[in-house]
């Protein structure tokens, strides 16, 4: 059996107030003409289909146009579950209706688990849908007061599977959870991921899911196995953050023998436009070429610059962040160039170092007459009102 | 053929705060339970399922539980359009998986038009959905400038299923519209239903739809049909406005026999509170034996009552809402009662007529000093703002 696995497609998302709508539009036509090609007999989407519980219109058409396409069109089944960014219920509606056309969403928890069931040359194969889920929700469903985290949550969730395990079938795990190899964590979250809770009680131990022979997971956006290599992260189809920068965003292809071994492949998709990290000086940065991608722009001079991002626009037009990684405030120690300590100077001083700072100039006794003048007015209405 | 006619559930309303979904999710108990009894062979929903584009998820729940029963569990096909309460692309999600289950939906209008066709002894029935839509949008479909107002919209859009009119086939249009008999209004409407058009382009002439065998409507929620009998309202299930205190609410049960003759039946549903209003003194009204269901009281008291609401929920617990009719201002004559009277009398002259009404004594010197102690501190600290 070949399934591909996916997760965390955040429709509707808006990286730096730009909507990613028609980025995802180009990727997952990508991912559709995968489908087409490779003809899998399952697709996997582990949660966050939407980047949040009411999402705009048009991701609502997008991801109903490329479900259809899946389902109907190329008439592959699609296993999916609620992210911790989807809204359970709202993604729950007509999941009863649809299962028999081929797809299973899971949107809300609830128990007694039942598996989706596909079959290929060699038996059965299921595969458990386990959607996002708060261990208040677990707790509460198996009247388990021991449930305090998630680790406790998916610990419960996997003892009930067990009880119900076909040891005849082989099986596979999709879940939307925060994966760890032994509790230790490695570097692999992004910026864009939002935290399961507050205060580190999110990660759950890769140990409780070794006993799938797959295991296919959203949340975290990079690619990667928790450590066990059957154990998956898809990674987004997408970079939604700076710090994703790096990745080499696509799918998995994974494959599944009769014997219930596992081999993944990874395979990459080409965005619309590229996200990544522009390190420079002004003055470089205006000769490169036209450039439509999204950069996140870290200018080295030292001097003053006007309207930056006007500059950078004019070359990179979907500049997304400009940062001024070169400045330092010249006329302050280094001591007084800590916010803590600017924020000590009177205003006049504070006024001073500003403007010699953007005009390169010391301002002039004139300028600063004009500038306590200012103040003193501001001061005043404020204190009237 | 037989089929049950409903429209205007508007899941997830609130009437004056209290949100109705317990009442509805009473009702459409009743609803199911006659369709387990009767069979008929299609369930129609002529729109406004949900009160809003993004209605609270118990709305979404109870909504999808109703559609799985009917379409899963009953195997009766369903056929529904989006109503002006709903959204389009919220509501047509999942339309083309879950339309080969029996579940149709019409969310967004869009060309060209593809009827649903149930099949009986007789031969097909075509059912042709038309959702609630704007008259911009299908000048926009149909590149027709001509069309201004409702009544055009629907006229373009008659016109274009008569192109594709089977002839040897029956047809049933469903809709969601302000249809009026030959242009003149009736007393038809309710206080619940949201304007389509502002300034009054809304109705449409019900002779453009006198060539169906039935016409299935939603939109005014008094049951009734527009002067031709085969074009009906079911009118909503539940009374959603005390100026729907009168109607008697239900659903339609429409048969069609193989000449394509219609008759229809009205049968009544019972709500979990009912809807109406009391009028008399309260002195009376505290007499009445206990009661939960939702009353909008009229008091014809001229005398002052204090807190009213509370002693008439003593007896009347779910009370929506009072009304004072009998109230005059009792030291005013009959000019100076008049709002844009009382706006000129000076401040003290309106807190004594105030405190007679309510105390029914005149205030003392000392209480008229008081206040006017008081008043003139709230005047000054709102001046040093």
């Amino acid at each position: 059996m070949k399934f591909f696995h996916t997760a965390d497609w955040h429709l509707g998302k808006l990286v730096q107030g730009v909507y990613m709508t028609e980025d995802q539009a180009y990727i997952l036509d990508q991912f559709l003409e995968a489908i087409k090609l490779e003809k899998p007999d399952a697709v996997i989407i582990a949660g966050d289909l939407y980047d949040r519980a009411v999402p705009p219109t048009d991701a609502v058409q997008l991801l109903n146009q490329t479900l259809e396409t899946i389902v109907i069109d190329l008439k592959t089944p699609v296993l999916a579950i609620a992210g911790n960014h989807d809204s359970p219920s709202r993604l729950n509606f007509g999941s009863k209706i649809m299962k028999s056309v081929g797809f299973h969403i899971v949107g809300e928890f609830s128990h007694p688990f039942e598996p989706v069931i596909l079959n290929d040359e060699f038996g059965e194969v299921h595969f458990h849908l386990v959607p996002y889920t708060e261990p208040g929700k677990v707790r509460h469903v198996f009247l388990d007061d021991t449930i305090k985290s998630h680790d406790d949550a998916m610990k419960k969730i996997i003892d009930k599977i067990d009880d119900i395990k076909d040891e005849k079938a082989r099986h596979v795990l999709v879940g939307h959870a925060f994966i760890t190899h032994n509790g230790e964590e490695k570097e692999n979250t992004s910026d864009s991921e939002r935290p399961l809770s507050i205060g580190g009680a999110e990660h759950v131990n890769d140990s409780h899911l070794k006993d799938f022979h797959y295991v296919a997971l959203g949340h975290l956006h990079q690619a990667h196995h928790s450590g066990i290599e059957t154990i998956r992260y898809s990674g987004s189809p997408l970079k939604y953050s700076s710090s994703e920068a790096n990745h080499k965003k696509g799918y998995l292809v994974v494959e599944l023998n009769g014997e219930g071994e596992v081999t993944v492949e990874k395979r990459l998709l080409t965005p619309r436009r590229d996200l990544y990290i522009v390190e420079g000086y002004i003055a470089e940065i205006e000769r490169h070429s036209h450039c439509e991608d999204y950069v996140f722009v870290r200018l080295l001079d030292e001097s003053p610059i006007l309207s930056p991002m006007e500059r950078i626009r004019s070359v990179y037009p979907n500049a997304m962040h400009v940062e001024r990684t070169g400045v330092k405030a010249p006329t302050l120690t280094d001591s007084e160039s800590h916010g803590m300590n600017r924020m000590k100077l009177d205003d006049l001083s504070l006024f001073k170092a500003f403007y010699k700072e953007v005009k390169g100039l010391d301002a002039t006794r004139e300028t600063e007459q004009l500038f306590e003048k200012t103040l003193q007015k501001i001061l005043e209405i404020e204190g009237e009102r």
